[in-house]
């Protein structure tokens, strides 16, 4: 172990608990959508107790809607600031951005919480709670691998651009916000929970909604009538050949255990009126995934040429076509070179710090790493603590032992990436 | 033509005008549930000027709740008061009783409606609105039936008793009170809309909701899940195969013509709530057909079992077995002997006033006749004018010219069935 190393790993063992409980406080904010303006205060306050240049504002909604990539159901973000803490570097190194959002999901079903999922209750090295793993517990590795490097009196060459973003869960708004305000860099790291791995593909992906008609009818004489709830079926079915289709192309080594590389998933579905009536309308809403080298337009255009073939699988549908919306959320997919001087680093560090080879994997769903690639010309990295299959789903929970490891890689991450006056990049 | 028939015929004739316009004055109440006491108080005095005994009162959901065929969303009937008008009789006739329901179902989506759903336009013969065909048409031939034979001063035998009732469409709790009150008869007959054809059998039918469920899991990954969208097909399917099983078993010759005599349809479809989430359950709601010779109960029973088969279907509902619930509405399956007298009575007037026979056939869904036979012991018919493809629909309509066939009709059933002293039987 290097002395630097040493040195870091000492420190984050030495304010554990303090983090913690920091930790705890912030999963105590319900920052759902629109809700984010506490969290966003107190996140703002520690990184200016820091020494962080503190940058917090409103998003802009008039401005960002003429942008091509924004895409929200909001029109006003009134009670959702954006905070950016910068760690101005001494000049002559490479920047970064280290990006995490603070929205979160809605709880959804209390009765399935073991847990009331506000309390941050901790248990077993695990702490519970909406936003744990997605991603609140990511964010403290940014704030302590930066807390790190100030406390270690480091002096970094690059700047450490710190985005605490709003809106990743519906769009990414927040993100295009910080881009557009200029907090972009040389390249960055998110630290979504990806239970460790380090992702350096990510998957885009985009929600489509379909109608499928039917026709009418009182349910006594159900044989007058056409049900799109049966209707529904096929589609659905049809829908499930294009994925097929979709994802026998996908060559991508970084693919290569993943059963489904980019599924399309079928997520709620809601139609007829009354039960003893024949639907005559059902609504299906999903979301399709896009392959890091696909072009959101292509994969809308095949969506719906696909769509258009259903009248061939049912004459119904040569009367009745299906109308296909797309509405609410999209996520860019995202891609940094495997090659890229960051991604060595990494890796690297990772070795080091947990003495293993890390896991190279292409994310299975978007993050805000896709509008830093494609808009803010910022190759990003997706690689942080947490179990992805917990987010968004109740009990969520982080181990909290991965949360220091994380904030270790990173910490000698963005040291070796920016540089230093006073430590060497070699420890 | 008798003599008495062309004297009815004649006073229809004249005061058709006056009954159009009360019909619109009925339809332009929007009596959905719990809103029905404006137009009673109307009918209410309109029976009254006609000379009836009238019995007007709330709806006791108490007493009701007691009732084993009781069944109903509400528990209290505020704003839905019950009428009944009765013609007593000078004795030693048949009684009968004439049912009509004032509740209409909601006008639902607007944009459908081609005129507003509660002006009662006429165009070309028909009068268009919700309510016009189920069941204020057929209420309206009740009323010129009974004011007929008022007006031209036949002294019935018999009494005959006028139901005005609410809720029919969810339950039935209006006739049922009115039994309760004692409001039943020798036989009865609902002008529910037939297209003038007379049903002396009546499906039954009953609501009930299946809960299919899955495993949620990211969109992203969504091979870690189980979409419960994709098993409700399944279960759709399924309940299809019980229909056909059901439908084979029926020899009553009157649904020789009827491509499903006893449908199952499964009217509404809802589930999942994310678009990038899994469903992990799914509702389906629908209503089961039950034959006349069918015990609910048994029905009940066969749904109940035959989804149990599920597992053999796929093994995932061996462990995660659909649950079925019976909610919303029933209506009782009722019979009348096809040589029933009143039977016979009613098919000689309808030779009589159309010059053609009636079309005989069994109901493809439920009426109140199914509560007056089994809880009232008062066999019924139903027979009435309006188109029943419309009932429930957009742009629902009555053909005029049906109500007054349909009461003169009545009329002259009415006169046979309970006597007079002073026209003869055999006019």
């Amino acid at each position: 172990m290097s002395n630097l190393q040493e040195k870091i790993s000492q420190w984050l063992q030495i304010h554990r608990q303090e983090a913690v409980h920091f930790l705890q406080q912030l999963v105590q904010f319900p920052s759902t959508q629109g809700n984010e303006a506490s969290v966003q205060e107190l996140i703002a306050s520690k990184l200016q107790k820091m020494g962080l240049e503190v940058d917090q504002w409103e998003l802009d909604g008039i401005a960002l809607k003429k942008h091509p990539y924004f895409f929200s159901n909001r029109e006003t973000f009134l009670g959702s600031p954006n905070v950016v803490g910068v760690l101005k570097g001494t000049g002559g190194g490479n920047s970064i951005v280290l990006n995490g959002h603070v929205d979160v999901v809605p709880a959804g079903d209390l009765r399935q919480w073991e847990n009331p999922p506000y309390d941050g209750l901790i248990n077993d090295g695990k702490m519970y709670g909406r936003g744990t793993t997605d991603m609140k517990g990511g964010n403290l590795a940014l704030y302590l691998a930066v807390e790190t490097i100030k406390q270690l009196n480091i002096q970094l060459k690059g700047d450490v651009i710190l985005h605490s973003v709003v809106e990743e869960e519906s769009g990414g708004a927040g993100t295009l916000a910080a881009i557009m305000k200029g907090y972009h860099a040389d390249a960055a790291i998110i630290p979504e929970p990806t239970d460790m791995r380090i992702f350096p593909k990510q998957q885009g992906s985009k929600w489509f909604r379909v109608h499928v008609k039917g026709r009418s009818a009182h349910g006594g004489t159900r044989y007058q009538g056409v049900s799109a709830i049966e209707k529904s079926s096929i589609v659905v079915k049809h829908i499930e050949k294009l994925e097929t289709l979709r994802n026998k192309r996908i060559n991508e080594p970084l693919y290569k255990n993943i059963p489904i590389p980019v599924p399309i998933n079928i997520g709620r579905i809601e139609g007829g009126d009354w039960p003893s009536s024949v639907a005559d309308l059902v609504k299906l809403e999903g979301r399709i995934g896009i392959a890091p080298n696909e072009k959101i337009e292509d994969v809308q255009q095949e969506l719906d040429s696909w769509l258009k073939e259903l009248a061939k699988v049912d004459t119904w549908f040569d009367d009745h076509p299906v109308e296909l919306e797309w509405y609410g959320a999209q996520w860019l997919p995202g891609a940094i070179d495997e090659k890229h001087p960051l991604m060595v680093i990494l890796q690297a560090n990772y070795e080091k710090v947990t003495g293993k080879a890390p896991v190279i994997e292409a994310s299975p769903w978007g993050t805000d790493g896709g509008l830093l690639t494609q808009v803010g010309k910022t190759p990003s990295i997706v690689f942080g603590p947490g179990t992805s299959s917990m987010a968004h789903f109740p009990n969520e929970y982080i181990e909290i032992e991965q949360i220091f490891k994380a904030a270790e890689i990173i910490a000698l991450t963005v040291i070796d990436w920016c540089g230093t006056e006073n430590g060497g990049v070699n420890k």
